[in-house]
């Protein structure tokens, strides 16, 4: 490679052509003679029929794969997999796994193939579980993992560890984990718990310890940038669809019926569109990204009662972090409303959305709205068999990364290939739903809902990312 | 048959060791004359093969089978099925099928039924369906049906004649039954449609029209007396098992864990309790019929942290008519909330519960509580196997008694036999789990809860109807 | 009750009116002065609101129910259920579980309704798995079952018991009970193995042990005479749907499509018949009671021909059991064929039959015939809701029976009430389609399909048991 | 760009450091001054909000994304996608769509897509489907379609269009479309198919028609190169489950108990080895890419010895097109064997090996193996989710790709990105596992079979196309 700048902590790799490598750190860049060992891949029988089974270390990945004939080759991520020399002799591991924060199917898989990985291809022996999140560090007992503790697990939905959102002391942490003598942390999270990890790892380099840390991204939302998908979005996708059907139903039922579905999404709507897409009964989508507005011309109202007027019955998809200006701009006006319960309740925008539904035509005709929240429903589902080998590929990914001697990194699907990615990238922004973009003007041509904008939202709307990143 | 006294307009007919027959209607009630026709069926290939194909005119059913050697027989309904004679010509009948009240998995498979039985077996040409319930009568155009229309119907729930529940004028809809020339009326609605279809049934009597009216009984609740289940209600017992999966793995994964599920059953929980009674994962299920409390000794609060500090987690089913009274209470303490839309959210006992649940134990620990409404979810799903040959027989039976000149009947399975029963029997109570009986006792057994019930509640129960009549 | 006869070792009780109770033996029977216990259900929280828990000691359950006002009232069962007084001392207990036979939706479930009906009713403590069906009793080590082992099992199909067909040895049976000191026996197992509990049950009281033998059928081709249904046949109608939806998706796709499914059914063809009329898709439906031949006027190719020539597609389910004479018939040609293997899978009539329309139309037409058998994937899911109840009260009418004092019976449904039923009256013959019933009118109703019956085979043909005897 | 070679009829297109596209034929090729239209979308409401909606004309995707810094660029592929000028004014498109070759989910719901694409995207009026494949074309009347008749047909499984296999006469089939007037074809098949659709292009290219052809690949067994995955993969893989999971019940409930499951892949094992890691039941997964034998040391029967005595049951999956070689073999030498349905039977990979191991096992131990068969009940499945989206997006990028002007192409998932790819490429050879490859290492290490492999095999493998293609 011609040149190397280390930007403060981020290591950037520039080659030919306009070819920059966003490189993750290793343990030779604190260690730099620390000792390594063959891998023990190399005796597994399974693999020995494999020519050319190590990843050559020069194999990388670009983000940016639409191409012209002589545009620069921009950003590439290393390439994931397993590598000549380990730099853990197998038995001194001592590696735990947390899960952190909201359910999503497929936690149970990742945690079964991280052991099941460090057993079957590195035989290592001592897994610990980390109970109930980050504060489970400090808080809990840890939980022993082999692999027949793990071998059912992936059948059902949720964690065997145990999660939590919210606080957890960074310090506490890693005392723990050097009190322990824990020197691999996998960690299973979200954004947040991403940003967790960044911190617990750069605690770990301050105090010099050789333990690895590396995450897996989690989030049913898919909000992750860089990633093509994360685990369980799939799964939940499909699940998505019996809500949808059952609105479909409800609303053609009865006289002016309106199905109405909150899928997830707090900040990114690519359950609420893919689950659109997906199905064909979605007259409209409401997401975050997208602004839109109640009454008057052009609003959700006035297309409300177009379409019914049309075809007598709607179905009405909203992702959960929709319209939230409106709801605040409605709790404001609400502030007299002094009960705390009814305030609150009013803050679930599928059952704000359905009261000022139902008011607003109270009046004018009879309507069936029917709401339906099937969020734990779907949250809480076992991961489907293209999550189940997702899974599977993260968190062997992570297992050869951590014992290659990677570190601080986040593995994830980059154009359909594994990649290590610096943390940095995974928590610096999220991933949207590009409104300018062609997958959802496929979902505006297949909804036939009006944009809801005004000529100056489209202006100003900024291009997050490369458009049309989603594989499918 | 030794005697028969009419009961006002009752047909009580009684025989040897007190065998009572609550016997229907008959066209030759009212027209002691009228003409007969040898039953098509006669020379359907299909049934050329079956000896004793129709029914006996004395064929009863006993509503009360567990007996002792000596008892008296009791009450008996007239079995359902093909007679030798039928009341109509094919050529003249004109057909009429009206779906009213709530949705019902297998409301399509009995109308699909209903018209496939009027033509298969009988050579009916002129079958059109009401749109939207009883208004449709005189407030909509009929939908024509036939084989080729009604064949693919029943793999979608729903009802593609649309529905609706409230108010309809019945001298209005025995004028369009008399203008337009009908002269069979099959009803599908439950407790409060079958009232309707008594009333219609009345006019029709008073205007001497020789129209027969059948109602199929539709209670996703289970909630109708005398029979042993209601189509639709083994679909929604076992789509309920996904919610409260659901809510398993959601207590499960979070310390102290709640799911709450709502489950239909305004007045009666059956649903809740076979559903209880299905799963192994609920340790409380609240139903209408059992009263509780939720503060102090032996309350609902005491059980729920007695069981999270026993096992970490918990999962709660409740009827959407239990606890009715502590809603009103509660409802009545918030007059000084005017907000409309707030109040009325408070009205979903599930909302209402997960609240005061969250509030009781907000400064006590923290509590992971998530609440899970399936209604719509389950209501909307086509019905299963089971419910689709129940649905088939169901409109068979109905489709038979009125060809045989019954009127003014439901029909209903009684201790596994079909049978044709008198409105007012149907009409009079609705069918409520009887707390203080076995099966019951099995789900206290199976989710270890408290009866919260105090003795002088136990001492005053009344026993409604046997204990015991449900059928599994 | 007016007189008692034993026939030979059968329990024949004669009421009035004609009433019959064919009772079931009680230890009472050869131990007339053996000491009984208060039952623990009395202090039983969960029971202390029901009233009249206890199962009257004179109730009976008719088998026949569709009565005329004087028929005489016929044999009855003893009702179900727990009593009184019991006739173990919990901490006596030692009970034993086996599987025979099969796999059948809901084993496990009920395996665990046992043990924890066990447990936590009636406070047993000692409760051992027979490993891999009757064999186990002398040629395996047993398993020991508690509520937490059986906690989850029910999510799963199969046994956790292991099973297995074929032959056994009663002595070393009674000798491994005898050895052990188990004091009770719940063999879950079909036709024959329910004959091999009979056995055990007469050694049993030959060597004068004080010990509990009882049946809980379990048969997925619901061929059990005397009771409603048997456990799991609900959940394998509602799994043959998929092979059934299949076929049809197959065959509409195709030029002169077929779709043939074979289902379970080796003497009886109810699992064929219920999913024909579950679905609306089957064209022609061939069980083993109902005779059919394949050439000439009248005969299944004809039908063939005819229904391609209407609808350009086609569904065929038969039993597996169906067609046996011509299959022997074929077999008994092809004797030239010395090949084994080719031999053996001759005799799958699925197969068979698929070969046979493949040769008659070859030279006639194009067909694109695809033959389907999901048997074992029926066979191994998991019980569904309806069943998962079923099981439940099954097991604990199983209990109760046992505890209770009486022995050598097998647990039943009959017209919807659990009852205790002598062996001999559930092995003595096979339930069975009754093909000049109305069921089986029905389902030739919905088909279409020809009767391939000549005249004198519907003279000949003997009604089995009472016409329509399945509830659903 | 630098330069443009034409390999005969092929388009390659030579840029800097080594970047190749192998672009695909385009009206302009054969018609240099044939009109242009602006491109409706343009006025499209749904499209007004998106900024750079149409395709540069310059984008291309590369095929191998796993790169050095300075390996060259290698091959590219045209990105699909709307055009801003289109080569058919809409309403003189007559369009045609036929489907080919055997099921696989998805084939409604290309269709749908395609006639809502022209419909709704393009305003195209005149859209007809083949009836039952190529030989439609002249041997049946077209079929009529609108965005009305296939509003639902994504929730069945088949195709409305009816498919066959087999001869064709392309002559025909182009003067079908000449005469017709069809002037765009969408062809929707597998390997054959497309060469078929080749063949039809260079027909009607060599008339001068001005006619588009467009592929969409079809293949169940994803056995078509270059793209990543294609559609109905991911329902067939989650399908299969259900087999495994039967099979695992069927396995471990009896003793020394095998479950035998056949899945689809005549030519590539890839159902069988995804559905195998994402099921973890599996212990030996047999595939045509893999060769295996059956006796002596390494063979597959002392495999099977082995595992039944580690752990008394197994689970085998094997590829319908797996040891066909041993297959031949056994059929050769029971050339005696003349009954020709015995011999055709044996054809059945699945069949034969469960006789096999049998036979092999017969004197040894007893066996209880089960063969399950799940083909025709994973074809005729719905698509999932997932699929649906991507069945959404062929379809969609079809459509554009013909009305701007290109021709004689497929569109593929190429790295995530939606491609035209010229049809030789795609049928020049087919997809398959790439046993030397790590996707398979994973399998052999999750199953722990041995690689049945000599090292002269392992030498002589032949890598084919990049390893690690697939996405997931």
């Amino acid at each position: 490679m011609s040149s190397s700048v280390s930007n403060s902590d981020r290591k950037i790799v520039t080659g030919s052509a306009g070819s920059i490598l966003e490189d993750v750190p290793h343990f030779t860049d604190d260690f730099p003679d620390c000792p390594t060992y063959p891998n023990p891949l190399q005796d597994n029988a399974a693999y020995s029929v494999v020519k050319q089974y190590f990843v050559d270390d020069d194999d990388t990945v670009p983000q940016k794969i639409v191409v012209h004939p002589d545009s620069p080759r921009g950003t590439h991520f290393r390439r994931a997999g397993p590598r000549q020399r380990v730099y853990f002799n197998s038995d001194d591991v001592l590696a735990c796994i947390v899960t952190c924060g909201g359910l999503c199917p497929g936690l149970n898989t990742v945690i079964r193939e991280i052991v099941c990985g460090l057993s079957y291809m590195y035989g290592v022996k001592r897994i610990l579980g980390i109970d109930g999140g980050y504060r489970g560090f400090y808080a809990r007992n840890t939980i022993h993992l082999d692999t027949n503790t793990v071998n059912d697990i992936h059948r059902s939905g949720g964690t065997i560890l145990g999660t939590s959102r919210g606080g957890h002391d960074t310090t506490k942490i890693v005392d723990s984990i050097q009190d322990r003598g824990i020197n691999q942390v996998y960690i299973i999270g979200g954004d947040g718990s991403q940003k967790g990890a960044a911190a617990i790892f750069e605690e770990i380099r301050r105090r010099k310890l050789k333990v690895a840390v590396a995450g897996i991204p989690k989030t049913i939302d898919n909000d992750i940038p860089i990633i093509d998908r994360s685990f369980g979005f799939d799964t939940a996708v499909e699940e998505a669809q019996r809500a949808i059907n059952a609105a479909h139903v409800e609303a053609t039922s009865f006289e002016n019926g309106i199905g109405l579905v909150k899928l997830m999404g707090r900040y990114s709507g690519f359950i609420a569109m893919y689950a659109t897409l997906a199905s064909r009964d979605v007259d409209c989508c409401l997401i975050p990204e997208s602004p839109f507005f109640l009454e008057g011309p052009g609003g959700l109202f006035e297309f409300i009662a177009k379409r019914l007027k049309e075809s007598g019955h709607m179905v009405i998809v909203i992702a959960e972090g929709a319209g939230q200006d409106l709801l605040a701009e409605s709790i404001e006006e609400s502030k007299t409303l002094k009960d705390a319960s009814g305030n609150k309740l009013l803050q679930d925008v599928g059952l704000w959305i359905s009261q000022r539904i139902k008011d607003h035509f109270a009046k004018k005709m009879t309507l069936n709205l029917k709401y339906i929240d099937p969020t734990y429903m779907i949250r809480a589902v076992p991961s489907n068999a293209s999550d189940n080998v997702c899974c599977t590929l993260l968190a062997q990914s992570a297992v050869h990364g951590v014992m290659a001697g990677y570190n601080g990194f986040t593995v994830g699907l980059v154009n359909g290939r594994h990649t290590y990615i610096p943390f940095y990238r995974i928590t610096e922004k999220q991933n949207k739903v590009v409104i300018t973009d062609r997958m959802w003007a496929r979902l505006l041509s297949s909804t036939n809902q009006p944009s809801f904008m005004k000529h100056e939202d489209i202006e100003s709307n900024q291009l997050v990312g490369e458009p049309g990143t989603m594989k499918w």
